[in-house]
């Protein structure tokens, strides 16, 4: 067998600087269309995106030439690894100092272009001290605020990260099964949820996607109930809605049970959330608007005459962040496209007696849609 | 017995009330000195602070007169509670426009006298498109920007705030002695910080204070390391960072333990981290600076030739969020007083061998400080 050139980048790794380098690529062009030669990315998830470094606390300035990713030396070792896609530096002072450090050094060169910073994640106290840094390095009317720079290129999906959705989406459920053989009644929302968190992680979910709601009987009228020290107790409703992490994108999925026998009323709103969830889910392709799909279950609850008890959208798009666009609301005008991924999750919620709702996440394609959940959804499966 | 009246507030709420109207009253007196009548408060964490609810998505307008809390309909029940302390409005449209509609009344009735927005919490983007919502309603010029407007009453907790952490710390405590039982060689990174997650959730931990970190011997030298599928080996060592919530308020510990036998260079190092642990902690009063103290630890560890692995602050203040002020570092001017809560957790990582790393949690007392931790951190107790 032939030895391994000693400097040789494993294909994984090689892969990873590919999918950085065709990324950042991307974000050029964007930069070209705004008249802007820089942008310097804050939000540590965009520069994880954007490089396939991970970790954190880190900038990128990124433009013409090769990006610079500005960490401090608890990064050292990992960030070695991205020495191929970009140059180092590890700041020692404050991070403005030494963003304003990098852009001044551009502009000695007279290769700084304008400079994008991001709107959305920068706070004005941030931009400011940025500012002030950049002063003496930097002509200050070159620098410019955008927003979404980088929020439009991750809305469209690649294969890989569908994969990585679907992943942690399969870890989600599997936990869940799991977790469920442990349910007794008598066991608190705050111990399912233990266990719970405890099957996603030791399958490899590094963290839960989000807050896991666990909500017994009529905590599940509260959407954004947190899980407390509550006994669950039988035939009434168990109201689950939790995901997984995996590769650093995410999954959200919910489902509700009756645990022994449904109280009448909710094995009614069961099937009208149900309804409402396949009608619009059906009805995902793209050129469909985040306002239609929500206008479709809407209507369905509101037709069954819980319209008052639907108090929130239909739905958002997932990936690396478990809110990101598209938007599904009666205030969206978002357009869906292949390669965007959402979620459907309509509810109803009767305060004092208990909530419905049922989540999956779908990816667009060009034909219609891609279910990435695979926990059934009938209420012969969900009487448990 | 006598009837209770119905319409009274039971106890336990009246006391948060209570708290909230003492907090918004010392804000009144920052903003008075700032020259503004009212603030936009944005940052979640800081309306829990100031009212009590902890539910988030919500924006405290406080001031002259009733301060208004402004959610959404699914905190609709919740919210409730506080109105005795505050009107509620639900928002139907976006955030920026409903703050723009409560400032504009106020405008209207004359009483609004100047408003001071977070910089330190509220982006660019969300700043824009609030000046733009307020622009027909108020006059712009009154509108200011305020650093550590509520960070800096934050700073010193009182004593129920005190006992919060330390309740969080007894979680942690005992949910990792609950966590080692399960301990075996083999086990991995993953698995231990699942079941340490469980042991604290199962306690009434709603969510770890911060990532735990579990990292088997050689890992312990990333200070930043997130937990894998990594099996831990007997004889090295395994450190862990890990951290409770409860009420609201965060604990934040580290051990490092020697699994087995100790490899002799990281017995050494573990005598070293101890001693520059002790010595900062002592040191803790009234008075000092954020850097003495850095100083104090930084001295024993160079001093032993281990300078340069100690690559991170000594560390930080501690309460509602893991990283709060005071800062102590070597960059840091922020001086220690009574009921401050700060970490102290120097570390020593050696690259390919692994890291020690020792983090208590000290109140700041008239007199010196309170260890708010039990564990013991000799090198006996932490051989396992």
């Amino acid at each position: 067998m032939a030895q391994r050139k000693k400097n040789a980048i494993p294909k994984a790794l090689a892969r990873v600087h590919d999918t950085a380098r065709g990324r950042m690529k991307r974000l050029r062009v964007t930069l070209r269309e705004l008249g802007v030669g820089h942008a310097v990315i804050t939000n540590p998830v965009d520069v994880g995106y954007l490089t396939g470094f991970l970790g954190g606390d880190s900038v990128l300035v990124v433009g013409t030439g090769k990006p610079t990713i500005i960490s401090d030396r608890r990064y050292e070792e990992e960030l070695d690894a991205f020495r191929p896609i970009a140059k180092i530096t590890m700041r020692s002072g404050t991070m403005s100092g030494a963003i304003a450090e990098v852009l001044g050094e551009l502009h000695e060169r007279g290769s700084l272009d304008g400079v994008a910073l991001q709107a959305d994640h920068l706070t004005v106290g941030a931009e400011s001290a940025l500012r002030e840094a950049c002063k003496k390095k930097v002509p200050v009317r070159s620098i410019r605020h955008a927003s979404g720079l980088v929020a439009d290129l991750r809305i469209a999906k690649d294969e890989s990260e569908i994969r990585h959705i679907r992943a942690a989406a399969r870890i989600q459920q599997d936990a869940l099964l799991a977790a469920l053989e442990y349910l007794r009644p008598g066991m608190t929302e705050l111990e399912f949820t233990a266990e719970l968190e405890y099957q996603m992680k030791t399958r490899g979910s590094s963290t839960p996607a989000f807050g896991t709601i666990v909500a017994a009987g009529a905590n599940g009228s509260h959407p954004h109930y947190s899980p407390a020290d509550v006994p669950i107790a039988r035939n009434s409703t168990l109201l689950i809605d939790w995901g997984a992490t995996h590769m650093g994108y995410r999954s959200d999925m919910t489902r509700t049970f009756g645990f022994g026998r449904w109280p009448r009323q909710m094995r009614e709103v069961y099937g009208v959330v149900l309804e409402a969830h396949e009608a619009a889910a059906s009805a995902i392709k793209p050129g469909v608007t985040g306002r239609e799909l929500d206008a479709i279950a809407r209507k369905v609850i509101t037709d069954a005459g819980y319209g008052e008890a639907f108090a929130h959208s239909l739905g958002h798009g997932l990936g690396m962040d478990v809110h990101e666009n598209p938007r599904l609301s009666a205030q969206s005008d978002d357009v869906l496209d292949t390669g965007h991924v959402v979620t459907i999750e309509p509810g109803i919620y009767l305060p004092g007696i208990g909530g419905v709702r049922i989540e999956d996440d779908y990816a667009v394609t060009p034909r219609g849609r891609r279910n990435l959940c695979t926990l059934p959804k009938d209420i012969e499966w969900a009487t448990i």
